[in-house]
């Protein structure tokens, strides 16, 4: 029996992204599909918990099912894991992205949190991004690499409550992989202002993202930059276990 | 000068909980507190990309400003930071949430995002959460707890890209505070389905959350299931660093 691999992204089923990525794993394993029905980018581990959702089959052939659900890419992943995945998938993966989804961004990202999901569920996940926010973003050179890291994952899985975070840099070609943190920095000007009648103002989220050390060659944002594949290793368990002893200390 | 103090939740500026915290944070701060005009509950670090949104005064005096916001609890606080605040905060509190913030479920609140936030914006953040879901919860047993705790930071201080997530027990009083390590898990029987005509199904999320180790006495729902109060410190960089020698050692 082929291993079942589970996707989703936070594109939506259509966009061109996750067309690639199921294209690049039918060769190597049987395929579940439950993806947002619209573009859900930014969504962060958002769930959906005041209204209920629904999901319906868009295509179903030999080795290959793909469902449009109207949830956050969390959700997806929940609905698909409970209610409709024949078994346990051997592996999630998500994307691919159309955009990065290095550095703390990360947090916001609705890719890595289906990665984050099929963690917390105990099944070894991958996220893959591609620094290209086009909706037309050639994939085809991913290929390779994509495919050979789910079968490396599927044969060597990941230790319980970590997944890995792919992002590939804009190139025709690519450099080596390179194994990184995440660079930790900040947005500035994050939003302009723009007046409307009667005094009502609103605002766009857009700005500046900025390295704290962009020099770090540690870094997944460095790497990027300079044309590597960035492979991040990142842990579900958040907690800060030095500032514990720190806090412990405090006269509370 | 007094310290200002912004503060937000995710429950809308309407809930209990922020009003709660705004009277006991009063006597200690100028208080900014832009919050979400209405329930924004699972928002994890969502944020909003593809519309515009706005924000309106709702309430304004003396060492007070309250704006409602149509954004996420973590759009709040760039827009708090990029337009609202007047000088850099000194504080970012979120909450009171009206319900736990303990565990993984962690990464699915809107409550942890505003402190991840103000935390990446390298402002020294806490999140408050009390485990009574109820509307009209009873705030008021945590007022000294919650005072003493943004004294404490105010005077200590957070090491860049840490805060403190807090969750205070279900109960009249307290035990002593604990310092903990977020409970890992996982949810099970997450959805319900339901029937309705023409063979529509819809879900609703709901489900057990499962610790993978109830008896682990260092963590955060250990302490609050036996009525301790439970901080636990949190860091922005989730880089899984023993995992990046593993994956390294791979034949990539």
């Amino acid at each position: 029996m082929k291993p079942l691999i589970l996707i989703s992204n936070d594109d939506g089923y259509l966009a061109k992204g996750i067309n690639a990525l199921i294209e690049m794993l039918r060769p190597i394993g049987d395929l579940l599909v439950v993806a947002p029905d619209h573009q859900r980018s930014a969504a962060g581990c958002s769930i959906t918990t005041e209204v209920p959702i629904t999901s319906k089959i868009v295509r179903q052939e030999e080795g290959l099912t793909i469902y449009s659900c109207t949830g956050t890419p969390a959700d997806c992943i929940k609905l698909a894991l409970n209610q409709h995945a024949s078994r346990k998938p051997n592996l999630v993966v998500s994307g691919i992205n159309h955009g990065t989804n290095a550095t703390i961004n990360e947090h916001y990202s609705g890719t890595v949190s289906i990665a984050k999901e099929g963690t917390m569920h105990g099944i070894p996940s991958i996220a893959f991004s591609l620094c290209d926010f086009d909706a037309d973003a050639n994939f085809a050179p991913m290929t390779p690499y994509v495919r050979r890291l789910a079968e490396k994952v599927l044969e060597k899985g990941l230790p319980y409550g970590s997944l890995l975070n792919v992002n590939f840099p804009l190139a025709e070609t690519y450099k080596r992989i390179k194994i990184c943190k995440m660079a930790l920095g900040m947005w500035k000007d994050e939003f302009t202002r723009h007046e409307v009648y009667y005094n009502k103002d609103y605002y766009w989220l857009g700005g500046v993202n900025i390295d704290d050390d962009p020099n770090d060659v540690l870094t997944d944002n460095w790497a990027l930059n300079r044309g590597y594949i960035a492979i991040t290793p990142i842990k579900i368990d958040e907690t800060d276990y030095s500032l514990m002893d720190e806090v412990s200390s405090w006269d509370l």
